[in-house]
């Protein structure tokens, strides 16, 4: 039989796993901190919510894995961890709102193989369900800026507001029928450049008049937020694009509050979905060493409502952390770890008294495996090499009797006698 | 639309994550500690590698939920997490063994729905491939009897030893055809009893000489392992029995060695599964207040060379924690917990002011929320009070201008005037 992985899925190996789970750590200590709780929802949905007009669209219902249960009911895998969350306010009417929740888990799309796009990937996403206020979008940007300087990952984060950008483009003269089509175009403008959306618009029908207008309402000469904002207010009469000013205005004093540093406006700033209504952002890395954004989001404040199928409102803003971006960063910026192992043990004889040690090293929070098996110290001082294990104990009768134990530094080669708690402030200390 | 989730599968809310998320910390942490590494396979795995005939057997097929993908192939949800660990074994041929990981994720079985028993639950396998020592054995025991000490839960650890238990049945007579059965019967003997047991065994064509022998040799007088080690051994001839015994002796040995108090040796627990060879084992809730075991495991030294065809050994051990189980134990213990935020900062016309001391909280590793909107003061009381919030600060100007803020516990009512610093000591002492 051939053992093999189903195609678009891949195994996580310990040394990616090590760079994850220490994002994860990272950035649940910080939602939390931040007041959001943690929620889960099953990987299986119905077909149904998922392929509510209010969520992805068909283009992402054609990615949907489906199956049916012993029951002949249809389900699907779920795509992103939004529509869940809609489904689970849905069906707790009565959660008190503002509903602060972030959850971590995969998702599935069962679409074209490329470079960095697998069929389960990994989603990290914080929520903010039930109010409108500007403070709540302020706030998960401190929350993005803080995570990345935790990780040790300098992002620009891009800001902008999809009023004002339907505003500039209604001001340019582009029919609401086009609106989305154009905004879809606009989204690739980093990665295709001025000729490439302007070359996709023509064929969605936009005149050279027309866009022409865009890309003069795109250039603003000012370099500050505020005063972008007050010269892009000069160009405008649309009613919705003022709104989207002024929410940029206060979300950028609320940001103010908050000490964020690293906030840039930009008008061209899409993002892809079709149900942002309001702030949309993406953090990225600014050097241009990494194309993907990692990390993204935005106000969605009729979502929710429209799925439920009620007039209450349910506004909500939220951000996605693209885990897999952030870790294959984190191992570009910080290299990998091949174990978590601190310590190897290796009993020469000596096999209570070594796993006394070991218990007791553990007890300090010290990594620690223990050497098992009949194979001489060399094989096992090359399996502690082949794991990249900092140190190794070496654990004799003549150490024993002198109450200390050989201390091995496997970078350097040097040993050294010690007693157990000079092994512990040692590890500790380098760790 | 009807907006519902499966059947058979549920959302966890906030106050089910928050005790799991503890659960999981202090598990990962232990198993880290004790050098597991973690590993991660997709959700997705080939159907004919779930349906490999040395892992699950055909009873966990039927329950498997099925699907195709886009290229038309046959794809299944996994029902465990030992199968993808032979299968990550089997494509990674040059990892150095042993190989220590642990896994924790949602599994999947389209089965009949039970008081818990969902069709997605979580499990979190500790396993290390490739050695045949015992020591490994203790050291999950000590590894598992710690999890539960940090848990706060106490439990009992039943151990036996399944070349021990078939030598029990073979020298009662049972005929080797009828092992597997009989084994499967005798692993329900704390839910059905003794006569349970012996009516399904004679519907299996056990005679009544041999069952009345089966619990003879399974009655012994003596109270400490090895001394009821030494009984059993003078009953028994069978040469695998024999083999268990002196396994059994090493693994306790080695327990000693560890530390480990909360070992019974019940030569009657068989766990279900097929492929375990040796060493099996389970922690319970020994005061009988709760039914289901909280984890259980043992040693499968033949499943993973089995599924890889290859005539090399990967003698394996490992040990699944129940978090379904542990998490409802844990609730019933230690009650539950409905937000992870500890202070709730209500400002009063004073934005600017409560941003900059909340964000100062969290630099102190409080986790705080934020009041949005205009609502008045008596409603964000209301609803700090819905999530049992321990603390609230009100900031207003007054107690700006004296550098302090309203720390009000909302337990007892009792509000005081403090500064920042003293609001971050009182609320981590509490915590």
């Amino acid at each position: 039989m051939d053992i093999t992985i189903p195609k678009g899925t891949k195994d996580l190996t310990p040394e990616e796993m090590i760079t994850r789970q220490h994002v994860f750590l990272v950035l649940q200590g910080l939602f939390e901190s931040y007041g959001y709780n943690p929620l889960e929802t099953p990987c299986l949905e119905r077909v149904d919510v998922l392929a509510s007009k209010y969520t992805g669209g068909s283009e992402i219902l054609k990615e949907t894995f489906k199956l049916k249960d012993q029951g002949g009911r249809d389900l699907g895998l779920r795509y992103d961890l939004t529509v869940p969350l809609a489904r689970y306010i849905t069906m707790h009417p009565n959660v008190k709102l503002p509903f602060k929740r972030y959850q971590m888990g995969p998702v599935f799309r069962d679409g074209p193989i490329k470079a960095g796009r697998m069929r389960q990937f990994w989603q990290c996403d914080v929520d903010v369900v039930g109010t409108t206020s500007m403070i709540a979008d302020a706030e998960l940007l401190a929350l993005t800026e803080q995570a990345f300087t935790t990780l040790g990952i300098l992002v620009s984060i891009k800001v902008n507001n999809r009023k004002l950008l339907d505003g500039l483009l209604v001001e340019a003269g582009v029919p609401k029928s086009l609106l989305e089509v154009t905004i879809l175009s606009i989204d690739k403008l980093a990665k295709i450049g001025e000729a490439g959306v302007k070359e996709e618009l023509q064929r969605h029908q936009l005149t050279p008049a027309m866009m022409q207008r865009i890309f003069s309402l795109f250039s603003v000469t000012a370099k500050e937020p505020l005063a972008m904002l007050d010269e892009l207010s000069g160009k405008l009469k649309d009613e919705q694009g003022k709104q989207g000013i002024h929410e940029l205005r206060e979300l950028f004093c609320f940001a103010d509050f908050f000490g964020i540093k690293s906030l840039v406006l930009d008008v061209t700033l899409a993002r892809g979905l079709a149900y942002y209504t309001s702030t949309v952002f993406e953090a990225f890395v600014p050097d241009g060493t990494f194309q993907s954004s990692l990390a993204g989001g935005g106000r969605y404040d009729e979502m929710i409502g429209n799925l439920l199928g009620t007039k209450q409102a349910y506004p909500a803003v939220g951000i996605s952390f693209g885990i897999e971006p952030i870790s294959l960063v984190m191992q570009q910026q910080h290299g990998i770890k091949k174990s978590v192992v601190q310590v190897y043990v290796i009993p020469i004889g000596t096999m209570a008294a070594s796993v006394r040690i070991v218990q007791e090293l553990r007890q300090q929070d010290i990594h620690v495996d223990i050497a098992l098996g009949k194979k001489g110290v060399s094989r096992h001082l090359e399996y502690a090499d082949s794991y990249q294990i900092p140190y190794v104990i070496l654990v004799g009768e003549d150490e024993l009797q002198k109450q200390k134990v050989k201390l091995r530094d496997m970078r350097t080669g040097k040993e050294q006698l010690l007693n157990v708690k000079d092994v512990v402030k040692l590890v500790t200390h380098t760790a």
